[in-house]
């Protein structure tokens, strides 16, 4: 035992001497059981490892946990070992491909050879399998293997796709992992032992070409997802529930928001009429927030001469893998359908000359721009070839960057809170400092844009995530994350600080020294596109849509017949007060009209009869939650003034 | 001299009896001698002829005068003429290519010789000429004259390019007309005598070539019009200078409203701040007034597969000389720009079934159509290559379609009345009866139809005028001809009845009867398009905007620096109440600021100095007007709301 210690440097920066060859479990032992008993895996300078690998010199050292995103992928690769070494138990013979760890979970392509009869019915057999070989707490452990020895192992499994994978690795470099019964060709690495693993779900199963080549076998990919409590998958498993009950293309459609025709073309968007009501409500609360914030409205075509993006260099970078130009019949013109809005403003910018005393000038459009994407990528309305972006771009002087960062941050948090988004983080790009030279702009002009952002995002107390190397070649940038009700995350808002199109497009502004000078330029987009942001909206909220914001406000539902003039007068009356709906004249039982509004989520059901009619009153249901009471209808619109301002969700 | 007798049915149906060989002037003396005082021309059988033409046998006549286009044509064909033969006596040895009558006067295309010069110095010794010429009274005589004697005619004046134009004739349709000293070949009909021309301008040269194209000679082209009455003349002139000052390409630069970038593209409009906060506040107001109306707003994207357009037959018709196909880059699926909405809402009609008892389906939206255009045709907002439709689209069965066109009437009548055009007739084209082959849908189908638009106008007290033969192949359609404030007509809105695209997209709807019927569909546009009503709107009020529509509604003018703060926070004061415009901060003289508010045509000048701010209030100019008075700031609220409604033009 070798007497010689190392320093491990801990993220906090406290500095602590350990015997060489200690492991990171021994670094989190000497702070705590309760956090040993969490450990999953180590950063040690920067390098992921097993946690109990020894350390034999002065480190850096990062405990990784559930909490960290690296923890959790350990977690899972370990689990996809586990599940094999189950499959293996339960299905001899059966070949591995590979078994990564993925955003939720994990897979494992494999084999089950010719004689194998396979299907879901097999899934809770291998969940138990897993949860009983977890149980034995199997230690993970890593060997160094030659490639000769590798292969000899494989061919004694005949397994031709990790020979496959080996044939691509140099010798020297190549690691096994084993747990139990079970080796695996694995760089790693992995959790201390299976016992760390308490709920186990296989949740679907897949065809997958051995390496995405449809040439080669087609495998079956086991998807699956682990924990270490078992509550943890009980909660998972419901929130995929509610998520496919929240799924917006399945929303969009019971609630006539939005459809798709293959004739129009897949991801092209028709916004049905309670759709189209929807956006516009939402347009004219973002254009009323941006008047207020000093924005000017513009309005744009759809299309640009090719050269237009030449000189952006959208053209250089998407023109190939875009929709393809528009000709003309003779004139020789060559058009495109505009990826971005940029452009046209920068052209509406260079309209007229422009003095520092104008500036800002903040030029805003909801702009429609077409953008091709494979037919296999498309997604409701989360992916789509044509979109709605509620677009702006600031031109500012250096100096004013801050503060219109700030600007644009009140703006967002406006905007978010008002929807009932409370959650979320902000995420900055900035410069990969070691590769200066990737970047366009001055050294100066970056240092200073950066640092306004950060100046920014820290004076509006954000909680913010910094990533070095993340910015755009054209400027640094920040990212909104928003967390739904559901936890999902999703990205919505961006600002974007961009020196590359003032200067491809010489946009200049004369200053107060009289001379030319060139003006920054800001990107930004609060909801980011509206088709997206609806998206979000729809399963962040599951089709209940705060009442400002609804298409349908009020279903009026006159008793029978004998009603519907009065009905009719009422619907009349509202819609002059600017509350919107419709009446179910239909000739159904009042029982079926109430159900059927509530399915249809109708914030607010008035029920007119004899008794209402003659007496100029209406009888309020609310969506889940029944009757509020019988009103006369001046006490209703009072009511709704400030039922909607509440659902406006800001003081 | 005959004694045989002929009947001559007049317009109003009455039946006069004449001598065989009578002239339609003999018919307007025995009338009165005043109406032959004014006759120009006439209509026998449908056909236009010389008024002092005997007539030979039994016929249907109209008498033609200036207040009739056919009258004014004939009146200006003649005068192109009457300055044809000034030009021969003026310059000895020109040649004469072709002279029509145009929509506002006449031009004569002709060739100097290589030996003349001529330019704008000429044009009044031409116009003393034409009125000395005139003054003789000369008779516009026409003879029938053999192909062999016209050519030998015209040898003989070594005039090619009438030769040219004799070779297209068949000999024994060939006719000269000579008045005075000149004699063309020429169809006419021709007015009585050149005596009636009172006034004569020659407006312009130009260069065109013979033909109309390039490979030939360019000719001289001589613009000119004439009137009855000197009176006529001077108001046309007038009228001309205010229509330049109106122009709305000149105007819409002035005041900011829309540019045009050669990067962007020719015909592509880009909507500067201003323009686009008149367009918002023309969209939000339309779109009120349809949700009133019953209207459901929907949005598609602006580009559709090349088969929507097979179906629709748009492709057929219109693909080779439109914006080419949008190719992608694989998939191998292909694009159009839509030139259209109408197929889009189509698929969003079949989007799901539909009965009768949800019909008519009006579904609307502010769609951006795409059309090319030469680039020699464009013309600022009134003729470009994008533009904006406030479209729409009702299914309704055939039973519905009266009730529909007047509900589509009274939303135009309360479009075009609320922005202050008064004057419009309705223009309903019919079937050619002659040709109903040349339609689609059945001849129940178009005469219910046809009878529905007919009794439509007349319940709505329309001024109309009937054309036949006029319809679109698809079905009868009304439009909207309004006259602007300096007379001139444009064609604004539209209202079609479509059979077409319902068969061509099998758009069906379930019947009382529960059979399967398709629905009838209306495509409407009061406005037409946003970009083309704007330009006539410009035009119309030479810019000054009714108060509501103006994107600057107040400037406010603090009389030095001192009263910035102040300034600032009345800005903000009537943002909060929906009155939009801004400060002028800069350092100026008050008396320079209030000119260039003028200007811009600021309807309300907001002037503030010590006493406005020590008190809260403000001094109120009104545009073109002077002071209005000093009042409180809650004051001008009320002035502005009670200014505002007015400027609405509606009760």
């Amino acid at each position: 035992m070798s007497a010689e210690s190392i320093k491990i440097t801990l993220p906090d920066g406290t500095v602590k001497e350990f015997a060489k060859g200690s492991s990171a479990m021994d670094v989190a032992l000497s702070i705590s059981e309760g956090l040993a008993r969490n450990v999953l895996a180590a950063e040690v300078n920067g390098e992921l490892r097993d946690a109990n690998r020894p350390i034999e010199a002065d480190a850096a050292l990062k405990l990784l946990t559930w909490t960290n995103d690296e923890g959790k992928a350990t977690f899972w690769h370990s689990s996809a070992h586990l599940m094999a070494e189950a499959l293996e138990a339960l299905y001899p013979g059966t070949k591995f491909g590979i078994g990564p760890s993925i955003e939720h979970g994990f897979y494992y392509d494999v084999d089950f050879g010719e004689n194998q009869e396979f299907d879901h019915s097999h899934l809770e057999k291998i969940e138990a399998k897993m949860l009983e070989l977890a149980r034995q707490k199997n230690e993970y452990k890593r060997s160094e293997v030659s490639k000769t020895d590798a292969i000899a192992y494989f061919k004694e499994k005949d397994d031709e796709y990790k020979l496959d994978l080996l044939e691509g690795l140099e010798d020297g470099s190549i690691t096994f992992y084993q747990q139990g019964n079970f080796t695996d060709l694995c760089r790693g690495p992995h959790i201390p032992n299976t016992g760390f693993i308490k709920a186990a779900k296989v949740l679907s199963i897949a065809g997958a070409y051995w390496r995405g080549d449809e040439n080669n076998k087609q495998l079956t990919r086991l998807y699956g997802i682990t924990f270490p409590k078992q509550k943890e998958l009980t909660e998972y498993l419901h929130m995929l529930e509610e998520a496919k009950k929240r799924d917006h293309r399945k929303l969009g459609q019971e609630l006539e928001l939005f459809t798709f025709s293959q004739k129009v073309g897949m991801g092209l968007p028709l916004w049905l009429p309670k759709g189209a009501k929807l956006r516009e409500r939402l347009e004219t609360f973002m254009r009323k927030a941006q008047v207020k914030a000093g924005y000017d409205p513009v309005i744009t075509p759809h299309i640009g001469h090719k050269n237009l993006y030449v000189t952006s260099g959208h053209y250089e970078k998407y023109g190939a893998d875009s929709f393809q130009a528009i000709k003309t019949p003779n004139e020789g013109e060559e058009f495109l359908l505009k990826p971005m809005n940029c452009p046209h403003h920068c052209e509406i910018y260079k309209s007229k000359p422009r003095s520092y005393k104008e500036l800002p000038v903040r030029l805003a459009e909801f702009g429609t721009v077409y953008r091709y994407e494979q037919s296999g990528e498309l997604h409701g309305l989360t992916r789509v070839r044509g979109f709605t972006q509620d677009d702006a771009h600031i031109f500012c002087t250096e100096d004013q960057v801050k503060e219109e960062f700030i600007k644009v941050i009140d703006l967002v948090l406006y905007v978010f809170e008002s929807l009932g988004f409370e959650n979320f983080t902000a995420q900055i790009s900035l410069r990969d400092p070691e590769n200066k030279q990737k970047y366009i702009g001055t050294d100066e002009a970056w240092h200073k844009a950066e640092s306004a952002i950060i100046e920014a995002a820290a004076e509006k107390n954000l909680t913010t995530v910094t990533e070095l190397g993340e910015a755009a070649f054209y400027g640094p940038k920040l990212d909104f994350m928003v967390k739904d009700a559901l936890g999902r995350k999703w990205q919505l808002g961006t600002i974007q600080v961009d020196y590359n199109l003032p200067e491809r497009f010489e946009l200049e502004y004369t200053g107060a020294d009289n001379q030319k000078h060139r003006p920054v330029m800001i990107h930004r987009a609060p909801f980011g596109s509206l088709e997206r942001f609806v998206a979000v909206l729809i399963e962040h909220c599951a089709g209940e849509f705060p009442l400002w914001l609804t298409p349908d406000q009020v279903a009026i539902l006159p008793i029978s017949e004998k009603y519907a003039d009065y009905a009719q007068e009422l619907y009349k009356m509202l819609q002059a007060e600017d509350i919107t709906g419709f009446v179910d004249h239909r000739d159904e039982k009042i029982g079926r009209k109430i159900r059927d509004a509530e399915v249809k989520k109708i914030p607010l059901m008035l029920i007119v009869g004899e008794k209402e009619r003659d007496n100029n009153e209406v009888a309020v249901r609310r969506h889940g939650q029944g009757d509020v009471g019988t009103m006369s209808i001046e006490s209703f619109v009072d009511f709704f003034a400030k039922e909607k301002a509440k659902s406006l969700n800001i003081q």
